[in-house]
């Protein structure tokens, strides 16, 4: 049994690890820390957990102690240190946060006010989305864990970036995000009578995802790639939906931009092609790792419109961070992943 | 007192426009009808209404019979014949539905499958978002009242277009609805479960309003524009909140949008150009004839991003018709209309 | 034109009182303030409101010196100084909080751990739910406004306690009020990710409002009368529903209770006995001062049910306190409050 | 492998079942049936199975063909024509509907207006909530799966009701479900519009599932027990609290309550009695098989106060049926029912 601890395992990506988790047949839960409730009880915090994992809070320095692997969820700027904690010690560790995401620390500059400290430790990181890049993990001891939005967008527009048909400054990507995205902390929008019956785009065109979208489709489009990214908050719990409009260089019909799409993600368990003439829904794809594509073509604009729908909890970050544990210790890659969504 | 019948009470535009008439100091509701619930109290089908208006549901023909004007929000293909009798009689005809909103038989037939029998009667039409084209109204006997969609979206995009930088074939508008844009009947992707914690879009790039947003946005560019527009279904219950992006020729910064929109509706009561920095929401029009806009800037990739919200059932449809009621009897715009959008 | 100032006008109840206000025909707001937001404009907090009310708010001392009435809306313990400040300049007021609604000192500190400093401003203050107690209104300077799930189980009980058949001991409330209930302020349970999909009972036969609650009973009883009351959080923003039984000491059928309500309340515009068979919904009373009244027999175990829905940001704090005012400057006591609720 | 058909399949308690037996390891399922989509694939009529359960929709009689057991989910008055048929082919049948939940043939009839028509099958049929009455099943080739607010009663109930110390006639229920509960057919009280925002009580004292809570109450408690029952419909998808209020013969503190219902429940592992002072939710078993039970006294009044929460499609259909099936089969009772509820 792979022994795993958990970082910051009250924010919302870390209590979603330890349930995930409990159904691992190859991982067992060895650590919970937490910074604002150690000395409690995990399941005092969120009890949904009684009874199942009534785990110790601790410190980060014990959790380190007893893992061979470590998720971290903690705010932007801490993982460096966290991450020479590991691997002096031997331990690999997955984060979930920002700090090894960027290829570029003049862009991690730029989008969140910090530098990285520590340059050795990126070379030693690498980023995974796994369905588009699962053979850059060459053993590295660090794996950055993709971000919800990123996944959602850079899943839907590998197959068309990567055939090099979309125009240049041709992509504009409207996100919509349930609430748990913005995470535990307490703020006036995510106040229930402030976002109950309410919707609204926030950050836009200056969301901190845009570096990390840019960068991914860069790399698939081998060019650089600038898009138009705009969130919104949703007033679901959960989910993603990314509705992508891409300007096409020449005239594609909906039949060939979803035999694109097939035969890209043919092996992919993850990644559901949807049949033509269907559309990728929220609903679908909750509390499952599952990401659910639908292709349209707006043939009198020349553009294709490509919605990719995930649930930003599983497959926007803990999922997909079991997903990324399971490539780095030689595991199957969907091993303890078989969470079938729910019809409602 | 302006006599008002409203022919399809029970519908969702027409109960909301029974709603909002209670309070206008000028005109007062003479008679309601409905096919489905003849010979019923309204307060029976809505009980909201118990004690406020207990009218009786009468037939179309006796509505007309005691009415100035009548509203009507009828499934398509049905308002001609109304209009015919409601122009024997000298009756004025206010039509919700989308069969008086599109100059070209043509397009009319394409995107709606009939066709217009009675030529005469549209050329004795006239199409109305005040804001934009009030001046068009000269006394003709029927208003065609604009869509959801397209209110939220002409709003959004007149300054801008009409300004002449907006890049041909530039356009992208993904919209989002509250679910009463579906109406009052049953089916399943507005049964509670299936659209509560659920998000998608549908009629991708082919829904209805296309043509009527296209109308509008070419008579403001002088030239055609076309659009790609993409509806979403909201899970909320009223409310639509365009997110529009417009690729531009020319390298506009945010201030000077912002600037080019105040300008444009400086005398605009129910247009709300919100400062510089702020973002529309759908939360803060609800129950009120606003239409709230913000304007952003995108420079990496050249667009301009506007966000208008607007309330589905009152600017959206109910409200709108009855300014344009307003306008009909030279009545000062806003009369009846001073609903304050609440804060929650 | 009454001068109205607001006390806490960036709370729920201070910023509904703006909202309601704007239609009043016979009052204007000269004043608002705010503690946490001294300086701002109103519209800025709450940008629903703007355009149409962008004051300044200002200090507490400010607004008492240009009022006619002062509406405050506090957190507990505050009433008494502000009471004082008002009294001094002949200022009216009404009191939003519980300072002014406990007759028994005793009860007020056993609840909220406070004490009554000021007896005498206690004998110039009364507490009136006009529909049960507008006669106790002789001209005192001072009104303590009800609370909410008070307002809703009082006039749900009044015909039936007054009646003289409840057992002792016999009535059991289970109350349920949307999340604007709690109020402005940040908190877990209003988390939107806690309170959404989610719904739980809170201060389970320990909230504060029993002692309200059995003070209004006893009054109408003649006699002491205990009551088991649990509140619950309802995910949706606005609206309080009580289901209340009572058991009695003899048998009744439904349709004596009917009649015994519909005697009751004849008179009454803003409470509405519906008809047998019907059932109170919030959704039918929202954005209105009415409550709505449905009455059921359980005969097999000798129980009365009845159903009692307000919205509790009108009937329940705002609009009754408007109509309170009415009651203390001689207006009709429905005077600006002819709101409609919406459909949906 | 235990071979499993599944009637109704469409149907909310079917697609349930269809979703929680993909992870059963005992269990395959062989066969589902679907009057209304017979010939389509279930992932067509349930997108949220695409690819994980493509099964073809067959007839009944093909699943039962297939099957050692067959689960039912059937309007009332269907399943005795399939019982008889399984029990002709030695195949097991678990009913979900209330054909064999009512012991009374007399009950029965006035409650759902049909009668037994086969009586031996009743003899050869047993209704078990496992955690109550295990014991009961000896074989049956017939088990009767209990109703999904009987569920949450019952185990919420049993530990007093069983001690004796409840007041005849003095219990009150009220129970709060969420819109799941309706099932998949469409209704004006399940319009998104209609539901959502809002909030009530129906069939009050006069819920269907009346008698099937009385009978096990009076088992339990050794003579006839009447209760007042009222259930509201709840604005969340999944989800039953029960708040219920028990008048006792003697003074019973909390802690004692605690101290009863820990010992009673002290090796059900799908039955948590929360710690004293916390109060259950039904967020807190969303997704799982867990019924959450948290006891409070209001000694003020003499009663005891009871909170007990399911998740209505899992422990109050779906996965209480899987729970019976593990126990017809002599399996582990929770075999295949891990389900860690999450904690948003």
């Amino acid at each position: 049994m792979i022994k795993v601890g958990i970082v910051g395992a009250t924010g919302y990506a870390g209590v979603e690890l330890v349930r995930l988790l409990q159904s691992h047949p190859e991982a067992e839960i060895t650590g919970v820390s937490s910074v604002s409730y150690e000395g409690k009880s995990i399941s005092e915090v969120y009890p949904n957990l009684y009874g199942i994992c009534d785990d110790t809070l601790g410190s980060e320095d014990a959790v380190v102690e007893k893992s061979d692997v470590v998720f971290a969820s903690l705010p932007h700027g801490l993982s460096e240190k966290l991450a020479k904690k590991c691997l002096a010690k031997g331990v690999k560790l997955i984060d979930l946060g920002a700090d090894f995401r960027l290829d570029s620390a003049e862009e991690y500059t730029k989008w969140y006010g910090k530098t990285y400290e520590e340059k050795d430790l990126h070379e030693k990181s690498v980023y995974v989305i796994p369905e588009l890049m699962r053979e850059q993990y060459k053993g590295q001891p660090i794996i950055g864990n993709p971000g919800c939005y990123p996944t959602s967008i850079a899943l839907g527009l590998a197959p068309l970036v990567k055939s090099g048909i979309v125009a240049d400054d041709g992509i504009v990507i409207d996100s919509k995000s349930g609430v748990t995205g913005a995470g535990r902390g307490l703020a006036d929008n995510t106040h229930y009578p402030n976002c109950n019956e309410a919707f609204s785009p926030y950050k836009i065109a200056a969301h901190r995802h845009t570096p990390e979208i840019e960068q991914t489709l860069s790399k698939l489009a081998g060019k650089k790639v600038n898009v138009t990214f705009v969130p919104h908050l949703l007033p679901v719990n959960r989910g993603i939906i990314s509705t992508i409009y891409a300007k096409l260089t020449c005239s594609v019909d909906a039949k060939e931009l979803h035999k694109l799409y097939s035969d890209f993600y043919a092996r992919e368990k993850f990644v559901r092609v949807l049949p033509l003439g269907k559309v990728a829904n929220l609903r679908d794809v909750k509390m499952s790792n599952y990401c659910d594509v639908s292709v349209h073509a707006d043939e009198h604009t020349g553009r294709a419109i490509i919605v990719a729908a995930i649930d930003n909890m599983v497959k926007g970050a803990a999922g997909q961070a079991i997903q990324n544990m399971n490539i780095m210790f030689g595991l199957k890659e969907d091993c303890g992943l078989d969470f079938v969504p729910p019809a409602f």
